[in-house]
């Protein structure tokens, strides 16, 4: 940020009056600007003993695998924002479930939730997002080739769940530090 | 907002190519300038039998109850900036427990995640957003003076988990409209 989104005059990074962070303020206006983290809603859709995936048609991580997740966007819920985010990704129809996932990835600024969703049919296709979108059983799943570390943990909190016979509960996990190598990655075999 | 954070010039409302919502965008140097919800941790501190509540000295509310919360900064974890608004708003050093409340709020697009937490030792005071922080058994809690519904429903949590023997997981929520009047509250005595 370099100008006051208020009144177009150039910013200063300092720290106002009872705060205790650096902040971008606008010496002519006076606003405060604040910066703070994303969250990334998503949802695991599921037909019978298949779950819906895309690859990746836009970057980052192109070419890559993941369920249908991205930005919530400003008033929605959580499950609201996944259910869009199947229809854009995924052009399906889902019935939003439970909040089974919540990860924190503090080294991007950014809060994942992941629910559990029904797609009322079998309907889906290809989207400007996502190159092919293919229904999956577990053992059809290319974990080698998953887009993010987060979707990744999602997945396999999700089959470890359907193998334990149902839910369990909400998972949460910190993803405490950016995994710069395979070997770094905080559960072997999770993509970095 | 009406200038562009980038390079100063005004800024215009229109939905990009591939979007589907308007967006801020700037003609003179393309930038989109994208709005996301905000998340706002807290955590309830307990020692021995009691929490630690605070007297908002701040607007909104003041005067209101409520225990520590205030908006994720970047590159924290939801318990890192829970445990920092234990430090900021009473003064006190936490050692943070399990989420165990997410609250979906989407007419003022924010996103609660509230943790458990244990005080290190019983000490703590008022601080600039606080005019009073008391340590509170259950029958002193003031519920007809808390602050905000996420709050209040948050506390209803805790304490019915307390009285079921202990955690129940994470209690997730969505309180899908603004209660205007006292019996609009999606459960009956919640704060509007």
């Amino acid at each position: 940020m370099k100008f006051c989104s208020e009144c177009g005059q150039p910013v200063v990074l300092r720290i106002p009056a009872g705060d205790h962070l650096p902040r971008h303020v606008c010496p002519a206006c006076g606003t405060i600007h604040y910066r703070n983290p994303k969250v990334i809603v998503g949802c695991v859709p599921e037909w019978e003993d298949r779950i819906l995936m895309c690859r990746r048609a836009i970057e980052p991580r192109l070419g890559l695998w993941t369920f249908p997740a991205g930005f919530l966007e400003l008033g929605e819920t959580s499950g609201q924002g996944a259910a869009r985010e199947a229809m854009e990704e995924a052009g399906t129809e889902v019935e939003i479930g439970e909040l089974f996932v919540v990860i924190n990835v503090p080294y991007v600024s950014q809060l994942y939730l992941i629910h559990r969703a029904r797609m009322k049919a079998p309907t889906f296709g290809p989207t400007i997002e996502s190159s092919e979108v293919v229904l999956m059983r577990e053992d059809e799943i290319p974990w080698d080739q998953i887009a993010f570390p987060t979707i990744w943990h999602s997945l396999k909190f999700f089959f470890a769940d359907r193998a334990a016979g149902g839910g369990a509960g909400v998972h949460v996990l910190d993803l405490a530090q950016r995994p710069r190598r395979p070997e770094q990655a905080e559960v072997p075999g999770a993509p970095v």
